[in-house]
């Protein structure tokens, strides 16, 4: 067998167990049982003081294109074997859940229900894989950009890495995370194109070498564009090429918006200092300084710390990838499902490790805003139906660690939880990734400066109610009983 | 301007520097001029002895179906302004080209061309971000997974890590690349559909939580399944998990393969012991343990060197994100380009850091094996138009430390690369993953296993021909001659 089968849906974009067990609740006649299951993460990326949540524009699309293609049906009835009746039953499933999620662009941290599905059960087994794979990266890749961002300050954030990414889909869907994470633009036009984020390039070592020598290349250049910036590095920034860029400016004058030149090798600390004052001293001095080569908000904060003359930070491979972390492992796990009875049942895992025990429950989540400073006090998870904007005060403690604790009063509970689909279908249009940058943007100052530097920053409360946490005590409590039975 | 483009070819699924370039070629009308671009990595990752190379068919499809669609055209003029008669030209770019490659599955190593693209200088401009992306994530992963592979030896290795993998594209041709590299199957149902290759899982810790206790769950998938798993650690491995198997397998008894149970937390080194004891005194002695959780080819070495009794592994984030190196950083260089004469000139990049200088001219790339020891002598990288096969010996020496040198004959010269594409068009099917994992396995014991082992392997010879050597040496002397004057 030998690629006989069209790619033609994402259905089959999971792990082989989802259908095993959709199988299995199918053949049990438990498939059509409510269940609800919440996707968190157990730690912060990059030892950053928050995250970044993206994700749902992806996520959403593909809950409403949900259906196993005919493709996609023979080749589990053909090649796995799978019975027809099951085939049949399959042919049938779509997304018909609700989904509630933070917005993109939320600012998000541990051990919170980013999204909240309540379906099917096999409905919601069967999409755990691919929803997590979309929230995963999306989420990982926007926190390490605002990241990168609050180093970079107020100059220009490219996002540079599309040649370096994983494979296609991180390229643009990394571009348009990292556009909602503060930066400025993408060299990846696809992304512009497909998300209408801003695009930024000029020209690469590949021009300079395609012609007989530089001042010939950036002429030519020149004579074509508008807008230039010379990549000064392909044979000898400070001898050659830095020469031949303010020839070229002052040569075309007015017919050419000179932007500056582009270092993208070597000590950048040095070698923009020294073409600061080349270009200064040729009366450029509205000329940028744009760099490039592995940079990362440990070199960002570096260079600017030795009073390096960049203007503008193009970033690749170290954000893309994020690549000291590549990886957030955001689960889905079932916190709540319908019993015999037909009433529900919460759910745990347990676990020898601590950490990776669940929180029982279908659950909200709330950004407790102190009314006089304005700043965020911290997150607040209640169970479903309670409500803090009913209280006076909140008795505010730390899961693990309660005498860890504080009482809030006079304050507003922001709900960070939206409805985004109700049986199946989108609720509203979703927001742009122009919104969610925004959303960002406007959200960053309700947290204490003190949780967003990079170097270790304070732990942002994330508490549990009261009723949430003995909720969790009990079943913990109850499972163990029935394991020494 | 919002998601008002469909995104419908991947054209454009590069850096606006290409496009940019392209336009001032095609204005200054050396458009069409010949050119030659390599790639190649300057560094093997993880540490690693060698690489495998990955990602000729996604390429050949990518070249194959090159073209800007209307959508990409208006998206160009509208929003980014590019003029009429330049999009007119765009639109009639195909990629028309040569491409000389290694084969899928080939052992590679740094500073070798793994792919020659030879066609019209902007079309050769337009390809490379695209071409990059796909080649350096395949081959990263492919390069991981045999590494990984070497540790587990003839066990079994499942590759586990759509969850984690960066967005979709990394799962799928994560998963080919894995199989490529010598693991046994994907837990991706998707790419076992479109590439053909084995996919593998049972069931996740929600299944045993969606029913009221742990045997229950474990019976109910036996009664509807065949072949069984059982993931032990939703509760307690020990005290719950593996007694619920063996009950279940012995009540189920030849109604069921019990294949074997899965751990996923705790330490795996005690507990596999602990459960492989239960299992055996139950009978079970052919039932297999599987493990899961963070693994790589450290824990696994470790794993295997505490004599933890574990018989397949899966693994998942460390291998499809290549955690400890998540970027290759392959690049594209021009190598030669035609000139005003209509000659090829061949062309180099200078840096600061001696070891990004290129490789100037059309080269080939030879594997030297000794025909009394059937190993291979090193890499041979020569000019286009030289022949090792006419040497009766050759002089094989390290390109910087020329000291290390020796003389081989008595010698096969098997050239690497293949003409995949002429003219733009497939000149012969592609090999599957099927055929590109086979001449993996084919190929290592080719190597000496020196070159082979995870930690500090010998550094495996990649050498110049004397030629290729003497052409980079002058032309680099007349840039420096150049920069002077």
């Amino acid at each position: 067998m030998q690629n006989s089968y069209q790619d033609d849906s994402y259905a089959l974009h999971t792990d082989l167990y989802q259908i095993n067990m959709a199988k299995a609740y199918w053949a049990d006649g438990i498939h059509e049982r409510r269940a609800v299951f919440e996707v968190y993460f157990r730690k912060l990326p990059f030892g950053n003081g928050y995250g970044v949540f993206a994700g749902v524009e992806r996520m959403a699309d593909y809950l409403q294109n949900f259906r196993f293609s005919d493709s996609d049906l023979a080749y589990l009835q053909d090649e796995l074997g799978y019975d027809e009746e099951f085939i049949s039953y399959l042919s049938t499933v779509r997304f018909r859940g609700t989904v509630r999620a933070m917005a993109e662009g939320e600012i998000v941290f541990a051990n919170e229900p980013l999204i909240r599905i309540e379906a099917a059960l096999a409905e919601a087994q069967l999409i755990e894989t691919a929803l997590l794979n979309i929230v995963n990266y999306q989420t990982l890749i926007a926190t390490k950009a605002s990241r990168v961002k609050q180093v970079i300050g107020q100059q220009i954030a490219l996002e540079f890495g599309t040649r370096r990414a994983q494979e296609m889909d991180a390229a643009v869907w990394g571009a348009r995370a990292a556009y909602i994470g503060g930066f400025d633009a993408t060299s990846n036009v696809r992304a512009g194109k497909r998300f209408g984020i801003p695009v930024a390039g000029t020209h690469a070592h590949a021009f300079v070498q395609a012609y007989p020598d530089e001042y010939t290349a950036f002429r030519k250049y020149a004579e074509h564009h508008r807008d230039c910036v010379f990549l000064v590095d392909t044979y000898d920034t400070l001898q050659s090429g830095v020469p031949n860029a303010i020839r070229v400016a002052k040569e075309m004058g007015d017919r050419i918006r000179f932007l500056g030149i582009r270092l993208d090798s070597g000590d950048l600390a040095y070698l923009s200092k020294q073409a600061r004052k080349m270009l200064d001293d040729a009366g450029f001095t509205e000329a940028s300084i744009f760099a490039s080569n592995d940079l990362d908000e440990y070199t960002i904060l570096n260079l600017r710390a030795q009073g390096a003359k960049i203007n503008a930070w193009g970033v690749g491979t170290k954000l893309i990838t994020a690549y000291d972390q590549p990886a957030l492992g955001a689960v889905y796990k079932l916190v709540a499902v319908e019993d015999d009875r037909g009433g529900m049942r919460d759910v745990i895992k347990i676990s020898g490790n601590p950490e990776k025990i669940s929180t029982p429950g279908m659950k909200q989540v709330y950004r407790i805003i102190n009314n006089e400073t304005g700043r965020s006090e911290g997150d607040y998870i209640a169970l479903e139906g309670e409500d803090p904007h009913q209280e006076a005060s909140l008795f505010m403690f730390h899961p693990v660690h309660t005498y860890l604790s504080k009482t809030v009063s006079n304050f507003e509970a922001i709900s960070l939880h939206h409805t985004i689909m109700e049986a199946g279908a989108l609720t509203r249009p979703l927001p742009t990734a122009e919104d969610a940058r925004k959303h960002l943007a406007r959200n960053l100052p309700l947290l204490w400066d003190e949780y967003l530097r990079s170097l270790h920053p304070e732990e942002y409360p994330v508490d549990l109610s009261p009723a949430c946490w003995k909720n969790r005590m009990d079943i913990m409590e109850s499972v163990k009983k029935q394991r020494k039975e």
